[in-house]
């Protein structure tokens, strides 16, 4: 426990089953035994160490055992956590496995980039951290609370000045706002509370272009052109009838400012 | 505040701005002042009225000092919240105005339908609820917490567990699961825990399909054809390339179970 450093990808391994991703937060700190372990933690210390791990399943479930061939030889020689027939070591609780093992088990669970799983963990993370803040912080009345938070599902207060803005999206054309969603440029887990509300800060967009700007697997020029991310999948593009030549038209200059940072921090290079 | 019952719409009214609409959630209760008052509320009683109301922002604000001509002959004689010229009356915090009035205002901010306003308010209330009820029950452990709350946004074991049943976006063809949602079939706010999770609750669809989906603009009959609400606006499907005529294919026993939820309660009629 007290080896793991933050960032550390963590494999979640029960029922023969490797079913989820951690990302270690921060190091392990010194911590009581939590309650939830009964009387099955019954002959544990009373004390010990509480780590932090952010957790995602596989969209893939894995199991060792399928594929025993392909690791048995990257198990190691000590405390490995599966035996040499695929089952788990239930001696164990937390072992370390080599980079090599790490990143043929992220193959076959197909994680294409571990650096994107990080950082889908972390702002997932920056989000809840954020809504907790200003769902505590006494300087801000309840009606500005509601919009903040409204804001970063791109509804209500935000989505208004949105579309004060901008008249419907950029990419398909579509300018019934009941179809689409304002998106944040700079994302609403990284802006500050007048930039989470700021209409220039937002493109109307339909539903599947928002998830894709939202992602960075696209953005835009300064000058409207639309950017794909080399990790996007384009073939993706044409079953979504979308032309990668399309322009999305002029910025604002405090939408180019926004569009500065989504290029630099959400973009997949 | 008395005279309110649950389902009752109210506008807000404030700085010359109609802004938003909000949905009594129930009847008024006694309650004390609230803090928030402040020196403002010096002079007020000590006592007074709560009344719950779920709020959400029109995408158009509304100036009724510019629609005077038209709003003008509906304003109640007595207690009118607008003076005749157009301007607030500060003396009232909240009055009553006749249906008639109150629809032309909806009309003016672009609400096309007061029932729709009212169902997402529920389905967002619902869902605070359902949220708040899993976070504090302790006959639920962290693990599973987790994964109940990560199945709203349609991830993590929800997603994976509908990954087993669903290849891919039956609209689009996009196998790519990076790029698709799992979208509840029975809504996540009104399925009891274990049809959160269940994998055959659940379609991989593109994010614009989910969308229309889950807003119960489109839905499937149960041999696979795609039903349009009589409330879509069609050229949207156009604008995002999407055939009318597009065959979904075949579902499973228990797909075809919530389908016919979805195409009762939550498929606009």
């Amino acid at each position: 426990m007290t080896q793991v450093r933050p960032g550390d990808a963590i494999f979640s391994f029960a029922n023969g089953t490797i079913g989820a991703l951690g990302v270690a937060a921060d190091r392990a700190t010194d911590a009581r035994k939590p309650k939830e372990f009964g009387s099955a933690g019954r002959n544990w210390a009373k004390t010990g160490w509480l780590l932090r791990v952010n957790f995602t399943e596989f969209a893939r479930e894995m199991h060792p055992k399928s594929y025993i061939v392909e690791i048995g030889t990257l198990l190691p020689k000590k405390y490995s956590p599966i035996q040499a027939n695929g089952n788990g070591n239930q001696k164990l609780y937390l072992s370390e496995i080599s980079e090599q093992l790490g990143m043929l088990l992220l193959q076959i669970a197909g994680v294409e980039s571990l650096s994107d799983v990080r950082q889908d963990l972390e702002h997932d993370a920056e989000t809840a951290t954020a809504e907790e803040e200003i769902t505590t912080d006494r300087q801000i009345g309840p009606t500005e609370k509601m919009q903040l938070i409204a804001a970063r599902r791109g509804q209500g207060k935000f989505k208004a000045n949105v579309a004060r803005v901008e008249r419907g999206c950029r990419v398909t054309g579509v300018t019934d706002i009941r179809y689409l969603r304002a998106s944040h440029i700079k994302p609403w887990s990284r802006a500050n509370n007048r930039e989470r509300l700021d209409g220039h800060n937002g493109f109307l967009l339909s539903p599947h272009v928002d998830y894709l700007f939202d992602k960075g697997y696209i953005s835009f020029t300064d000058d409207g052109s639309l950017l794909l991310s080399p990790r996007f999948d384009k073939t993706v593009l044409s079953s979504w009838q979308i032309r990668d030549n399309v322009n999305a038209g002029s910025f604002t200059r405090k939408q180019k400012r926004y569009l500065g940072f989504h290029r630099k921090f959400v973009f997949k290079t």
